[in-house]
């Protein structure tokens, strides 16, 4: 065994990044399958639970997920269903064993095809799908299995207690180590990934910006190079982000979040940041159109104007970010507000004024600015709300 | 219980809308389970492999998926994770029962807290996660289980041996029923969900166009009653589009479909249609946005153009769409391709001539629907590929 160990020690510097968080959840749950191991060795709890003690090495490997706000979900919906599945499945392999001969065979099928077919379309409804998906599928399980135990049928309902004190055990275990060692919370997840999505979108606006300023056979290059990939990954975010609230719905009181914190607002911010990403994204399609808009006469007068815009729009997001990344209110809000309304009136007055039918495109560009600053007066607010 | 059965009969009206195909693939999975039920009530069964025939149960409960290939993919990652599992702890446990005494649960411990903390590990890594997730999974269980029999160990192999037939049993009933008895596919589900993508955005553009005729009022009442969904539901399909090409990569050759159908080819159209729903997008909040182009008096001429190029988009969309679905090459590809080139020369000119100064956001717009016109001609090569 100790020649494995060294070998999967200098096997390590070959992962491509050691990502010292996915190191510690592995060492967790390492951690947790032992201590579980330990509770099957202990003569105490054989004697007590036999063979069923199995159910809390398999609770422990099934449950224990990432963050904290996924375990405790799981767990609660593992417990659920064992109870609602090893209820059910108790009544009815005594009832079989009620009626007895060929009727216990009978009995069983029809009622195993009933309730688990019932079940899984349960899972596909979406709305029961999203919390409670684990939970049915275990109520399958446990029915399923109590239900089939009960035809060589003895000590039905030992069996499903022993079942589920065993799981609870082995909640307990993930609870205790997921939540008391390096606890990693959904809710902090989400967070974290709503602030960096602001700092991304500033870095595509910036992106932009440069594009403008480089020559032509540059830019091809960087094309290539860089497909305006921060945009498509703040756009594709909707259902981690999903997932991640629903997490972080389960999560108990923790560091600097409450019971009742507005999970929903995260998601409705995200939502707002990628229509912005969506702006930005054909803002970039337009600035690269084949009419180059650029290359126009007129540009020079304008260009300052867009570049100013860039830059007000880039600082803000990342402000945005670094406030809701602390949780402060945003000092210099009605600042902001009055340099947005300045820039805003300011685009459209040269705009109206200079003739610029040429430069089709470069306005383009423009309205989609104009858009992103009527967004950023949504977000905000919406921050504004948040961050009471 | 058959009193359970007309209750649940009048229950089922009751549900919001059934769902033929949610209902078929419930009544799938009972069928298997009362199946693999009877597989446990043939004494010839419980004879050779005893309890370890409620693995039978547990790989239909947990195989079972609702397309074919996730239920292939998910009893391939059964099977190798089970045979790696059990063979690996198998030996753990020989080799802790040779140590005897009190290293026998140290060596146990210790290698659950090596190999279960890697795989867990490795199930962080996304491209491993892809594929093998539930596979890494299904080894951790296994491997625990087994090591931590051999602690009481006798008989390790025949457990193993046991529970990998148990589950191979429990597999073929899965596949048998999932692929023969009203398959759904995955690659189909991809193959559909990619034609009404097309006709969803055909559908946005023509709401653009209808909320460009709507006076003022009318379209606030719009907005609220259809948030641009369709175009937002386009943008957050990625994560599912993965998911389905995942799934339809285990699939066996079926229907219309070849062993080596492009999926990846499925997921760039995908790509480039949530990047033309992001133009949709920013064109609608163009239209939509304070300065109110729609109002402006140079409105008529150009209104014209962009009505015609609407609807040219909408309809080319829709005929992409049914040629995708029906797997057919277009015809009159060439006619389309002309008549794209007409319209945005015919638009380039217009807003070139014209002195649409006032008329910013109107171009924005335009600008938009030029950049989806590059897109569609993208689009119009890359769906030529596929239809060959």
């Amino acid at each position: 065994d100790y020649s494995f160990v060294s070998l999967l020690h200098s096997l390590l510097p070959l992962l491509p990044q050691v990502n010292a968080r996915w190191l510690i959840h592995g060492a967790k749950v390492g951690l947790a399958l032992v201590l579980v191991s330990l509770l099957y060795m202990l003569e105490v709890v054989h004697d007590r639970l036999g063979d069923n003690s199995m159910w809390a090495v398999m609770t422990v490997v099934v449950v224990f997920e990432f963050t904290a706000g996924a375990t405790i979900g799981k767990g609660i919906n593992r417990g659920i269903g064992t109870t609602l599945g090893g209820g059910l499945g108790s009544l009815v392999a005594l009832l079989a064993q009620e009626i007895g001969g060929i009727g216990k065979p009978m009995v069983i099928g029809i009622s195993v095809f009933i309730f688990c077919g019932m079940a899984t379309y349960s899972r596909m409804i979406p709305s029961f799908k999203k919390k409670y998906d684990y939970g049915a599928l275990i109520f399958i399980l446990t029915f399923s299995l109590i239900a089939v135990t009960g035809i060589r049928g003895d000590q039905i309902l030992k069996i499903a207690s022993d079942r589920l004190s065993s799981i609870c055990m082995g909640f307990a275990i993930c609870i205790v180590i997921g939540l008391f060692i390096f606890p990693i919370w959904a809710g902090d997840e989400l967070h974290n990934s709503l602030a960096s999505k602001f700092d991304k979108l500033a870095c595509s606006i910036e992106e932009c910006l440069e594009d403008n300023i480089k020559p032509l056979d540059e830019k091809k290059g960087t094309q290539l190079a860089n497909p305006h990939s921060s945009c498509i990954a703040v756009l594709s975010t909707k259902s981690s982000d999903e997932t991640l609230a629903n997490f972080a719905k389960w999560e108990p009181w923790h560091g600097r979040f409450g019971f009742y914190y507005p999970w929903n607002k995260y998601l409705q911010i995200g939502e707002l940041l990628r229509e912005l990403a969506a702006y930005i994204l054909s803002l970039r399609g337009c600035l690269r159109s084949k009419q180059q808009p650029l290359k126009s006469c007129a540009m020079m007068d304008i260009g300052d104007y867009y570049k100013a815009t860039c830059v007000l729009l880039a600082s803000t997001l990342r402000e945005l970010g670094h406030n809701i990344y602390d949780m402060k209110r945003s000092q210099q809000r009605d600042s902001i507000l009055a340099k947005f309304e300045m820039t805003r009136s300011e685009l459209c007055s040269t705009v109206l004024v200079s003739k610029l039918a040429n430069l089709m495109n470069r306005s383009g560009s423009m309205g989609g600015g104009i858009s992103s600053t009527s967004i950023l007066f949504l977000l905000l607010e919406i921050t504004d709300k948040i961050e009471e």
